[in-house]
């Protein structure tokens, strides 16, 4: 069975760019957490809120980049978001970003979901991993 | 006769703002420029192309601005397009940003229009013009 | 009588520069604000100390920023910081970039000291004051 | 036999942290790249002249990253750059960064030289390997 897959797209701006004219290699990870955010937005999960409401942060423990072609100003990238694991207190996602057609970068990443005062890794409630599960 | 505005949305994601708890400062001036580049598109103007065809680029002369209040994680900003003045080779804008209905920043540019190679200000072709003025 | 001049110096990496091979206009804000915060610390004074002990923060108000010519990869550029006005809340900071003997970007930037909780403009401590007015 | 270490030191500013009150996970990608450039031009490497003179860029073609700890506003990190392999036309680095005693940050990274202008790999020339092999 095929995970669902959460695409969103952004334009690139001379903000993302750099000298050698193509995107700076650290802002994919600012392209990348957009998606992420946005796909659990989708999901009525609001990090923002369940900062406050569950003490609960999701940071990011580890994540693996390899860059395959690049994006240019000007380019509309397809940032893609599947989750392919839901641990206890952890995620694993999938990522990746075309642009015009081509796979430009592939991120895997883990996320941890950590106490907002104490920084120790923390439960992920049932009723936010159901909302991922139906995903 | 009011100028047209043209506006566009931008939700705040955690790389927009800083240890203080909102935007960084300087980030501002990020938002203001995706607009600007939005609302030319709008008009039927790419700069990349522009670059290519006529060697002209559009660059930052000057800018004021003003820091009213703060946008935070996870708000929707709106940014405003104005122009004010269509000179030979420059162009006057006004911006705003509203947050949550509060005037958030406001910036006066002053954009130049220069060759791409001699980097010297360059006239404003009339047909790029005739967009401008008809917006 | 001239007033004392702060210089910090940093070299442009490619995180800095944009598709246009030079410093994004926004990156320089970044810039001066390194090397007011610098000055700061040379003067014994820390923002983060300052933001706890006497609930302090010193915010952008207002700047006036002027580029007249551009810094590329690998330069490095000469930060200044000139205080030009104390006041009770707020001080007013003259700010230039020279890179290769050129002046690169002018600013002239308004902050204003806020209480940490409140947001509201709070005073400034005299013994912070005189730090400054000593410098 | 140990490989020779190259340490660069960087002040955490208010643009590299997040609404978090931590430095913002893709801008360690910043600071591992300045550290990376700081210490090839410590053996003399200039990437600008390079990619003039040889037509040679140097580009991330990969990266792990693993997230340990946290670097805070006003903290100063210290930001390690050894290389491990050297290649026909590539490099594999490895980087760490620590603050206060801490290691914060830890990245495997593969550079591979290309071609500026068709963007082919392109054979690293036995001077720059000399450099890099008696660092």
């Amino acid at each position: 069975m095929e995970n669902a897959k959460f695409v969103a797209d952004y334009r690139v701006y001379y903000e993302d760019t750099d000298a050698g004219g193509v995107v700076y290699y650290a802002n994919y990870l600012k392209f990348f957490e957009r998606a992420r955010t946005e796909y659990l937005r989708a999901l009525g999960i609001y990090q923002n809120e369940l900062s406050k409401s569950e003490k609960l942060l999701f940071v990011v423990k580890k994540c693996e980049v390899e860059y395959l072609s690049s994006a240019k100003l000007d380019d509309v990238i397809s940032v893609e978001v599947e989750i392919l694991k839901i641990g206890i207190a952890s995620l694993i996602i999938n990522q990746k970003i075309h642009c015009n057609q081509n796979l430009t970068t592939k991120m895997l990443v883990e996320i941890v979901a950590i106490d907002a005062e104490t920084h120790k890794p923390k439960r992920i409630p049932q009723n936010l991993k159901n909302l991922l599960i139906k995903s």
